[in-house]
């Protein structure tokens, strides 16, 4: 494909855990094409985090590891990485947790390709798998990403099978859908039914630690798939509005040496909402995803709190 | 100025000395001109490290601290810092030590606009101080940059007063003129003679440690002042022919873990010659730059040690 294209110059980017296996295809794309290649040497949390410099300057882009979420340019060319395990077995051991007979079954991109097997087992089991469509950044029907549960939305059911790694996927979708989800690991082939309110509590918490900060910064980021600065003007206005100093913060890699450089007390993140939610234990200072700094100035109440989710930039 | 200029949109950069008063600035010109401010929250290390992909989304973009190296877009304006300290006090603790009737002197910015009391003090004591000349990417008589010593090299004296702090920018001379060098810490007020052996010791050890080394990561800055891409290119050939392999990486901030995820047992850094020389203690790999790899392939003699200096990109 390199070669037809003819590129003279191509760019690598992999996620850290594939980012070792990166000097050697290089290697082997130099070998067997003659091109030029650059490897982004920076960290890669998604797809929405496309290296635009890198690929600004190449003829041909492979980003490796994740699905496309349909924003990127031409020359970006997705090679995603998929798993082997078979679904067959943790779906048959998570039957008997589930509780109802028509269930949205939702993973991530690793697993699309076998989800097939999985509504096969469900289905000898009597129970109707539904995936839900793709669209927007969702590019395979049952897929859910971090900041996106819109296939998990369109979907009228009461309960939900997340077959996959990690629980920020299926807290998401508890939290995105309000319904009972079910969380089946096929790498640990451990069932575990997904509790949201240790993480609401945690919420609830930070909201009620930035109540009383003067200042807030809004942070943007420079990713791609991430850049929302429409909703930082939001916030911005909305903070102002309400008496608080507000600052736009514009940065690449969110880290809490930068919050504390700039002397923030307190911030509002706009960029990946895995940022505020799974990485709080990192920061000394609250950070709130822009639903839950609406929470804290009054203009939604806690009852109507909102899993920030990015379905558009 | 602002004002005048019409800006909507105005970015403001600082480095992480001064980052803190950023949010400040950033109220400031917004309540004075109505302008929108965006702070740029990545670390910053000088005027080789604007925030292009920042000013490329503002109307006018203030940079502070550094002096400009004139290859900066023209929407970006450089607000020196300044520091008032005296530099006559600590000159005249340095006469004794000088040995020379006639001395180049040098500094970096913070200094510059105190150099005239520095070479009365000399003067009163019948030693003629010589500032190199601005050229390049040094904008002030006698600046020197960590990067670039240019106004020093162009001056024929056998001695060399250096006013600031840090070991790194008088060493920088030592090494690029192999004169003796003086370096006199106006806010320390302590004189001390540069020995740059210890360095010296250190980077052949460096050397030393990369020769077994088969595969070398090429490491390119992607900052607009340290990215030095056909440099790079030309350590890859030079590497390739000598049976190496070689990989390239285009990364920002150089980090460790950016090259231990990557598997790489030792680099040749293109970016800032500091990231090899000054922070060497936090690789776990030796990472050289380019003449010093040049030595570890046999094409530089280690008798002809050269400092890298980027001179222009």
């Amino acid at each position: 494909m390199i070669k037809k294209s003819g590129a003279a110059r191509v760019g690598l980017q992999a996620p850290e855990g594939l980012k070792r296996a990166t000097p050697i295809v290089a290697a082997r794309i130099a070998e067997e094409t003659g091109a030029e290649v650059i490897i982004s040497g920076d960290p890669c949390f998604g797809a929405c985090d496309v290296d635009t410099r890198l690929s600004g300057e190449v003829d041909l882009m492979l980003h490796l590891g994740h699905a496309g979420i349909g924003e990127e340019p031409e020359k970006v060319i997705f090679l995603e990485a998929r798993m082997n395990e078979d679904l067959r077995g943790v779906v048959e051991k998570a039957i008997g947790e589930l509780k109802s007979k028509r269930v949205g079954v939702s993973t991530t991109v690793q697993h699309v390709h076998k989800l097939d097997g999985a509504l096969e087992v469900l289905a000898e089991h009597g129970i109707e798998g539904l995936l839900g469509p793709a669209s927007g950044r969702i590019k395979y029907p049952g897929q859910v990403l971090g900041c996106c549960y819109a296939s998990a939305k369109a979907l009228d059911v009461d309960e939900y099978l997340f077959i996959g790694t990690g629980q920020f996927h299926p807290l998401g979708i508890a939290l995105a859908t309000g319904k009972r989800v079910l969380a089946a690991d096929p790498v640990t082939c451990e069932i575990l039914e997904i509790d949201p309110d240790p993480m609401l509590r945690r919420r609830f918490a930070a909201i009620s630690r930035a109540a009383d900060a003067k200042s807030f910064a809004v942070l943007v980021s420079k990713k791609s798939g991430q850049k929302r600065m429409e909703l930082a003007r939001r916030m911005m206005a909305l903070g102002e509005a309400r008496g608080r100093e507000m600052f736009l913060v514009y940065l690449d890699n969110i880290e809490p040496d930068r919050l504390l450089n700039l002397g923030a007390r307190a911030a509002v993140s706009t960029a990946c909402p895995r940022v505020a939610l799974d990485d709080s234990a990192k920061y000394s200072i609250p950070v709130l995803t822009p639903p839950e700094f609406e929470v804290l100035v009054g203009k939604r109440k806690w009852e109507d709190y909102l899993f920030d989710e990015i379905d558009d930039i």
